[in-house]
C-alpha cells in the first residue's frame, strides 16, 4: 500500500508523519503551504475539503483526522506494535487520550491562533487568546496528573499516543504553560525528540 | 462483562446510550444531575476527573470520550455489526466522521451554551454565541454535501456514526441552523427516532 501524506509544518500533522515513520511504511509527503492559504485552494480541497491538514491519501480513498489517521495507522501496520489491537479495553484507553489531545487540548490551542473559528470581534478574539494559558495548562494538567504513566503515555510500550502529544508539546511554552508544572510531560518530549523516527519527520518537515 | 454507563439528559452521552442498545450488551446506567453541578462533585471527579460525562465504567476500568467508547462498543460486541472491524480503511472513515462531530460540530456547538470554557469575558462570550448559527452550519453542510451518503451515514449499513450523528441532530435547531439546508440529514433523524434502541434510550433519559 503506497500512502501520500499532506502536511504542513507546525502543525498537527506531523504526528501522522512520525507514525508513519514509526510503522516503516512506504510513503511520500507533500507540503501545503500554508503561507500562501494554500489549504483552502480548490486542488487542496478537493483533497480535504475541510481545508485541514493532515490528509493521508491511500490506495482506497482519503483519510483526515489525526486520531483516525493514527488509529489506521497502527492497524495497517500491525507488525509494528502502535497499539493494543487485539484488546478492546486497552485500544480504547489509547484513542481516549488522543482524543483528549484533539477536542480537548487542540481545541484549547486554536483558540490562540485560530480564534476568528469562534467569534468575528476582534475584541473577543483577543479575550480567548488570553484564556488560552490557562485552558491549555488545565489539559497539560489533566495529562501530567491522570494519563501519562511513563515513559510511554501508556506506560512501558510506545503506542500512536506518543508522537500525538509531542506534537502538541511543540507548543506548549507558546501556549504560556509553565514547564516546571509539567515535568513527566517534558521528560517525554525530550525523550521522543531523541527517537530516530521524530529526527527525521521534523528534519524533512523544516528542510524540504 | 457488566458495564454502566454515566450520562446526563440532552448531552452527548445519548450516543453511547443508543449505541450499547443497538449492541444488545448488558448495561446499567446512572444519571449525572448538571442541574446541581454533580459533574464537578469529588465523587464523579473520581469516576472521570475531566469532570464530563460520558463515562462507561467496565471491569478493567472507566472509559471516556465519545468516539473512543463507540468504537470500544463496537468492538466488544463484533456480533452487532456496529462498524467495519476487519478493514482498517473503512474503520478509519467511521472514525473520521466521529471525529469530525466531536471536534468540528461538537466544538461548534459548544460555543453556544459553554463559551466560558474559552473566554471569561461576557461580551466575548455573547460574541461566540453570536457565531454559532454560522459554525455549527458549515459542519452540517460539510456533512450533507460530503459524508452522508444515506440512508444511514456509511451507507446500506447503520454504525456507531448513526446514533452520534443523531444526538447532535437533536440540537441543531436550538444552534440555529436551518433544516431546509440540511434536507439529508433531518431525514436521518427522522429515520433515526423509530429505531428501538433509540426509543428506548431517550425514554429512559426523559423519564428516569
Amino acid at each position: 500500500m503506497m500512502l501520500k501524506l499532506f502536511y504542513a509544518p507546525h502543525t498537527c500533522s506531523l504526528a501522522s508523519h512520525v507514525a508513519l515513520e514509526d510503522a516503516g511504511a512506504a510513503y511520500t509527503t507533500v507540503r501545503v503551504d500554508f503561507s500562501v492559504n494554500e489549504q483552502r485552494s480548490p486542488e487542496y480541497l478537493d483533497i480535504n475539503p475541510k481545508g485541514r491538514v493532515p490528509a493521508l491519501v491511500t490506495d482506497r480513498g482519503i483519510l483526515t483526522e489525526s486520531p483516525a489517521m493514527l488509529a489506521f495507522i497502527a492497524q495497517s501496520f500491525p507488525q509494528a506494535r502502535l497499539a493494543p489491537l487485539d484488546d478492546p479495553f486497552a485500544f480504547a484507553q489509547v484513542q481516549a487520550f488522543n482524543l483528549c489531545l484533539c477536542a480537548k487540548l487542540h481545541v484549547a490551542h486554536a483558540h490562540r491562533m485560530r480564534g476568528h473559528r469562534w467569534a468575528d470581534d476582534p475584541v473577543a478574539i483577543a479575550e480567548m487568546q488570553h484564556k488560552v494559558p490557562e485552558t491549555v495548562g488545565a489539559s497539560y494538567d489533566l495529562i501530567e496528573r491522570e494519563m501519562l504513566k511513563g515513559p510511554w503515555v501508556m506506560g512501558a510500550s510506545y503506542t500512536i499516543c506518543d508522537p500525538y502529544l509531542f506534537t502538541f508539546a511543540q507548543w506548549l511554552e507558546a501556549d504560556g504553560v509553565d514547564r516546571p508544572l509539567i515535568p513527566k510531560v517534558i521528560e517525554h518530549r525530550s525523550r521522543m525528540s531523541e527517537r530516530s523516527s521524530v529526527r527525521k519527520a521534523i528534519a524533512e518537515e523544516l528542510h524540504a
